[in-house]
């Protein structure tokens, strides 16, 4: 029985800035091609399987320890250990204030998610890289960041969310110039607009709810995100991208 | 019998600073999942066609009557009026010389390439894809300018290029902000390496020009880009990208 | 007796990471021409006095707490309470290590050093700011982060101070753009370059610490860091720079 | 005799695109504080002249020609040559339409005064300060350019601006990092805001044009910029500035 990858996500919980992390075992090439946000049904469909491990809070050794857990996990269609090729890091909601409102605890909450639990998560996913072959693509596994347009700009009130987002490109960008050359591929993704979800929808109210629902031109699927972040896990060795802003049509910038 | 895409690709001329527009007509989505630098061949043997349509140099009018000619170029295999669906500028090859080296002839090299003749083929893209329908991508059509390292740094040998290639960065932002609200998609792609060509390879001797050649660690395949700009050229409105670098895996940067 | 201006500068301490805020009393606009490293014994010179406020570590409140300690501070030379006018944060040394050897306690130095602390003292900084009437270059008060190469590019060893150094600066531009409108004039300063000090010429050995400490040309003088500080703070508020960029004339860069 | 410093200043003509060079003979450390709109007078005051070298267009040889006139010309107050010390280049008046309104001349007026005359006056400055001895700051010369917004932000209504002043932003960063080690000093402005001039302020109306004049906050001085470019010709070798952004207190940005 071949060994199958095994594709870490953080940051798909309740979106509060402790999430969790899901780890999906993937069988097939074609079930890479659909969305994250149907990943799991369609692997499921595939043959694969998924399973999610919650941390309590972002710290350092929580998520560290997810790796090693994720690592040890039976995963009843295989006999193999788990060879972990994709962490994707979607943590770090934002708080949106005025600084003199910025509590010590609020901007403590963008850092643990930020910066000391994106550290230990890529400590963990590098580790984890390190000891699997090299791929027919010339990779030993991809990190994907995902950030905002508070990555690159800070604002009248984002100066605790763009800290962290400041932060966490920096992250990106020293990690992929440092294990590029072990053929791990970092990337980072400014997500510049809102993105359609259950919650996001629910903020707005009447007309404006149906509209951000329905036009496409105006806010972010998930999907068409993921299918992003799957084009990255899936560049060769010869082009890779470390960064990639997206947006939709008709987003004003 | 329906109407079959064009895509237009400037640059694939001979690399001294005089190119060529290549218009293709393509059948099938099926072959837009292959290379570019394979497209010729993969497009006819699909059913599609590949015509050139040289310019004598880059200047505006001689650009952008290209487009006139390839609008009512009769491709054999159709009765229908051409759909001008893509736009590709790849021109610009660089010059590469302390500044008081550089010639007044060849700073109005770089400028009739990256910008004069860009700005004339921005012109013809956009009045082109004016004329389409919206696909079911969301899109009318998308023009991906081809950048350099020399697009976001000058540098001691760069006066010239970089002058040429941050003013054709500047063109891509503007356009994309402004095209974006009528689903014209413009992306900018920053190529930050060398590309493996006929021409790159043969400057190098010996191991270094085989290691060039087969290491695909440390140089861009033209495939490999091809195939980034189909993934921009396929993106759906929803999260379209303006700007993304590529580099090999073991890129120092 | 008039209201002398007071200028607190955070981390000229031991540049361990722990340093100290200085508070200096300042009389004379002639004395502000001169040098931050002279200021000294310059304020001294001049009528005007230096105390230092050490904080044990760059906590939160610790840091907070130096602002009421200052505003409570009786300088022999006055009845009048301070009016603290001018903030400089040189706080946040780096540590240079490949990312996996960066140990959590390091990385959460650069977190408190370069964030947690700069957000106290900022909002310190903010809040004696307010207090204060635009004095007659249009300012109520000038904050003055300083920065460095890693703050604008992560490199291989710099994942733990350039996640730091870019959020530090993220705060700096957020800052800019909510108090700018307060009169507050927020600036930014990238140092790229070896700055002379006894530490860093000792770290040298013979003729390279004798060249370092001799030649202008190839590092930067504290004095000329200070002059540009200086520069900044005394900017009237027509024309008011958030960034810039200082190195010494032969460094690549 | 003693040899005296002569300043160029490029742009300060009509503002329609053509403006002239303006060569002012400096005596005196003291003059230089004061700001460049004075200058002529504060020149002439204190025993300094000033002359016009018009040019009839921003092409190259015509530019280039400036030099060698200005070079040759014979100040009333000298027997000496002129030593050419400073060189400002505030040309380049901006175009702001929607991309299909751009002419293909206005496309190219952008062009000549951003990047053609632009790369002429660099060089007649750089060889000109090449034949001077490195003064007591540790410079042969200073350069500096005026940049805008769109010199770093291409915009809807920007297309042919900010192609030009992307490009002068490389060529002024290229020339920062090669000729630095030969003790020439180039540097970039960012001006981001509007500049109160006798023009600015009649295209406003009413009280929107007398709070234009009077309200500091909302507009640069030409004084506040003049003491910037000032204070960067003054910078000693050790602690060069490439770039700085200049705006009002009160702009949002």
């Amino acid at each position: 029985m071949s060994v199958r990858p095994v594709y870490i996500i953080a940051g798909v919980g309740n979106g509060t800035g402790t999430g969790a992390a899901t780890a999906i075992q993937s069988r097939a090439s074609r079930a890479q091609r659909r969305s994250l946000s149907n990943t799991a049904k369609d692997i499921v469909a595939a043959g694969g399987e998924v399973a999610a491990f919650p941390v309590k809070e972002y710290n350092y050794s929580a998520v560290l320890d997810v790796f090693n857990t994720i690592k040890q996990h039976k995963w009843s269609s295989s006999q193999e250990p788990a060879e972990i090729r994709g962490a994707v890091w979607n943590a770090g909601a934002g708080v949106f204030k005025n600084f003199l409102d910025v509590s010590e605890e609020e901007l403590q909450q963008s850092i643990d998610a930020n910066i000391t639990a994106a550290f230990a998560f890529s400590r963990g996913a590098i580790l984890a890289f390190r000891e699997n072959p090299i791929d027919n693509l010339g990779k030993r596994g991809t990190i994907i960041f995902t950030g905002a347009t508070a990555s690159i700009r800070g604002n009248v009130l984002t100066s605790a969310f763009a800290a962290g987002k400041f932060a966490l490109r920096a992250l990106s960008q020293s990690l992929a110039k440092e294990f590029g050359k072990e053929n791990i591929h970092v990337a980072h993704a400014i997500i510049d607009g809102g993105i359609l979800t259950d919650r996001s929808a629910e903020r707005r109210t009447g007309d404006a709810r149906e509209e951000f629902k329905t036009n496409q031109d105006i806010r972010l699927s998930p999907e068409s995100i993921a299918q992003s972040y799957l084009y990255l896990a899936n560049q060769d060795r010869s082009a890779w991208t470390w960064e990639l802003d997206l947006r939709p049509a008709h987003e004003k910038w």
